[in-house]
């Protein structure tokens, strides 16, 4: 089979002007980026909000291992199989982050032939929008330390300035740096440090914004620290609001390409769901409702990430409600979390595999019971799947009353699951959601974290230290104790330690910072040693990528 | 009359398509970006090579005061004009930098009647070619301190590390900052900085590659530092030149705009000529020559700067050959030369203009006998100029036989320019021009220093540290000695001293640092106190510039 660059390269798209008059939307309300991609103007189309709402399918994994489960993948080919049985269809992804693409993971444009194209053009700089985030962001740092350099009006204690700077980039050297060295004329020295774009909370708040009025608005209530009299001081004081919004104006529209079956995707917004909300924006997903039937979306990682994240932010924030949610998993993940070798993924092992459906039990359990969501297992089918393995997954979870679907849509596109398709269409008809919050509002933000952490993660207790636990005690005392949090934490593993695979007993999710985030509207907390500024590894997918002399990139997958 | 954006965003601007197609150019060769921006395919074009080219116009300038001359608008309104009269133009400018535009001069698309539309996309994200830029050289910062952090196979010295890292913001607490602090897991602790993005070395080459292969193959020259055993070290042995090529295969391609009036614009590449070489890029001039009669194109900041730079980087790297060149100068400008204070400019001061003369004398000078270019003065008119003021200039510059013309494009567009475009033409058409280098390739790289200086710059000496001279010394024993030679200096004096103005006399230029650029193929000479990473100053334009909630922006300027 080719590879999916290969795939990629040779597939005849349509100019993205015909996928969006298959939306109803007419030339004048995109605006084109090339010929594959085109940014929706919502300006130009007042009469959608008037329509109803399509469906709304949620795609989510059990606990993923090191290469990742497919949930892209999945995404794509259900939302081409649902096309094929008649349901027309808009899928809604994140952007991928250039991080992962130049470091171990690849791009993030799904797989085989269940991708969105151009592949190239998605997983390097896309429309812009990673840069218009990174830029907006750094623009309010310059003004801080410029602020601090000329007089320093607002009094803001450089010591407790919490607002870092981010780069697009895994670069493990600038996540602790010290600024402003070489005397006056460099400013003043202070520590700082930067993360990667897609934890910003300009990213958040982009992502979390219902207009560019919302986006304003939220992004003068950002909080990037405080004055030596104990005031937070905003961006608003700092009159970087405008600017910033300036910066986004372009960036918040939604951005429309096609998988390699035509159907219409909005790929829009970018979190990372170990490090930050992980969903997609919700003018994305919000526009995608008016224009199809049903709308297939993925929330990060496993659905103790980025699903609890969707439904306890993102549709707390927004309004939205899925319809069913799809459990991706994977052969190879549940060995994995049953104990088998990474290196050994590949090769049949029944007794690992018995012992990691544990974990996919226990994420259909948080996705049924706490999130209250009808659900359907989806077995991403890789080549080296054998026979017997199926039959052991498909008789446990029938025990349980979970249906599993296969779904090869990797090597067949959305031919491959249309049988995954029929379920989710069955789902979603038969009205079984009844969507439930983790935790309320009026819960404190102590009590919200040990919430999830017992009944999402199943952790035993909960800890931070007397430094920590003062800051949260402040937050909740300053008036923020309403927010939702946003747990930063190991993507591999419930427990907050990458090791403990399948399902961990008896764990404590420690957390080890927090970070408000006044205009996301959330709080962050930091587990264990979960990083918000990634490394590449020894030998990065950078290496491997090349452009031949007529412009053709190789080694992007 | 309405300030620069009002009269932008009233102005009624052709679909992109329809200015490619005044060019020749189909559909199918050219890349929307949005409605009114496009890049040019030239794969899509292969026709384009056997056409004839056009006239080359150089627009530069005095020595600025600070607002600036209006080079651009100048550049514009000749544009405007030569189309005017008959002959089909094409202008070539810059791209603007974010750091001005948040910080103190504001946005660089033209003024007036005479603007390079859409101004604000123009001035912040355009196409995103900064941002291609900043990534694909932050990618190479990020592999070289990953190498150092996972066994450092090629012994690179951490102290000798010369590629920094680079954001496009004015941003003076990154100048000098240590990275790689918290341990063994964030890598090795090591001195650093960050240039804004124009001082890039990738900028450089972007602006000087005849090809995509050429660009691929300079980026793989660049020489980023020193092992511990005194190898150069280049971005090839990090095996990183093919992923920032990747990066940057989309912003190779010129970007296509249009004036207020329609005459198409290629705006590509942004170094600045007071801390890089300054000129838009080859591919773009080579590409608009092809495309029209006439070529306008600008070298930025005084002709000791840019236009020094035009001629013996670019020119000399493409084999371009100007025919003409307009030499722009203002009231203001004269009188600030002459010693006016700052704020007074536009009162009417006989005395300082006069002394200012000396200033414009020596530019004109060096046009035409160092440079070997027939040239015209054009004076760039403001609404409080007095007519003894202009009469002053032109008596003094026709007793040196030099032809002024007024032109007063800013309030009038294109007809505000006819005149300086029918000279322009007179000039181009007598064929007067017959370019010459300052200096030869032969010449040794301290030589070629002491030309410039001496003979552009009026200086009577060159000086560096003995530290500066040994790496000269070294970089002419390694066999670099052929380069030519960017010097950064302030733009506002002949001499390296910002205070100096009009025509300083007995001055020495003093080298601070110098900067191998293997991949531009030029060494850097870094003078007195320029800056590559500017600052904000205590009330940055960011603080006023807004949004409304149907997404206009106002107080970008």
């Amino acid at each position: 089979m080719p590879s999916d660059i290969e795939i990629a390269q040779q597939a005849e798209l349509l100019n993205i002007r015909e996928v969006a008059l298959k939306l109803g939307l007419q030339e004048d309300s995109i605006e084109h980026y090339g010929r594959y991609k085109a940014k929706i103007d919502l300006a130009a189309n007042p009469e959608l909000k008037s329509r109803p709402d399509g469906k709304l399918i949620l795609v989510t994994a059990i606990s993923p291992s090191p290469p990742g489960e497919g949930k892209t993948t999945t995404t794509v080919g259900l939302g081409d199989a649902l096309n094929r049985i008649g349901r027309s269809t808009v899928i809604c992804l994140r952007e991928p982050s250039m991080g992962p693409v130049f470091g171990m993971k690849g791009g993030a444009a799904g797989g085989g032939y269940a991708q969105v194209v151009p592949m190239e053009d998605i997983n390097l700089h896309f429309t812009g929008d990673f840069a218009a985030i990174a830029l907006a962001h750094n623009l309010l740092s310059a003004m801080i330390d410029n602020h601090i350099h000329h007089g320093n009006a607002l009094g803001i204690d450089p010591r407790q300035v919490s607002w870092k700077r981010v780069m697009d980039m895994n670069d493990r050297a600038l996540r602790q740096v010290v600024i402003g060295l070489g005397g006056k004329v460099n400013g003043q020295p202070r520590e700082d440090g930067f993360d990667i774009v897609v934890a910003s909370e300009v990213m958040a708040v982009f992502c979390l914004a219902s207009s560019l009025k919302d986006l304003r608005e939220r992004l003068g209530n950002i909080i990037i620290g405080y004055s030596y009299a104990g005031q937070a001081i905003t961006a608003r004081d700092l009159r970087a609001h405008g600017a910033m919004t300036a910066l986004l104006k372009d960036a918040i529209k939604p951005n429309l390409v096609q998988t390699l079956e035509h159907t219409p995707a909005l790929l829009h917004g970018g979190p990372f769901a170990n490090i930050a909300h992980g969903c997609n924006s919700v003018i994305a997903t919000t526009t995608a409702l008016k224009l199809a039937d049903y709308v297939v979306t993925e929330a990060g990682f496993g659905a103790d990430l980025g699903a609890e994240k969707f439904i306890d932010i993102k549709c707390r924030k927004s309004g939205l409600r899925p319809d069913a949610c799809v459990v991706v998993a994977t052969m190879r993940a549940l060995k994995y979390h049953g104990g088998a070798d990474v290196k050994m993924l590949d090769l049949e092992d029944l007794a690992a595999l018995q012992a990691g459906l544990a974990n996919l039990e226990k994420h259909v359990e948080n996705v049924t019971r706490h999130y209250g969501l009808s659900c359907v297992v989806a077995i991403n089918r890789f080549s080296h799947d054998t026979e017997a393995e199926i039959a052991l997954v498909q008789r446990h979870m029938q025990e349980l009353g979970v249906k599993v679907v296969l779904a090869d849509h990797w090597a067949k596109g959305g031919e491959g699951a249309i049988d995954l398709a029929r379920e989710v269409v069955r789902l979603a008809e038969a009205g079984g959601s009844t969507m439930r919050y983790v935790y309320e509002n009026a819960d404190g933000l102590w009590d919200k974290l040990r919430k999830v952490a017992v009944n999402i993660y199943g952790a035993s207790d909960i800890y931070a230290p007397r430094r920590i636990r003062a800051t949260i005690d402040k937050l909740q005392a300053d008036g923020f104790g309403h927010y939702p949090i946003c747990i930063a934490k190991t993507q591999y593993s419930f427990s907050t330690d990458a090791a403990q695979r399948g399902l961990p007993h008896e764990h404590v999710v420690t957390v080890r910072a927090v970070r408000l985030c006044a205009g996301a509207e959330f709080v962050v907390m930091i587990c264990d040693d979960i990083m918000t500024m990634p490394g590449l590894p020894p030998h990065p997918c950078a290496n491997n990528i090349d452009v031949d002399d007529d412009g053709r990139i190789s080694g992007l997958y």
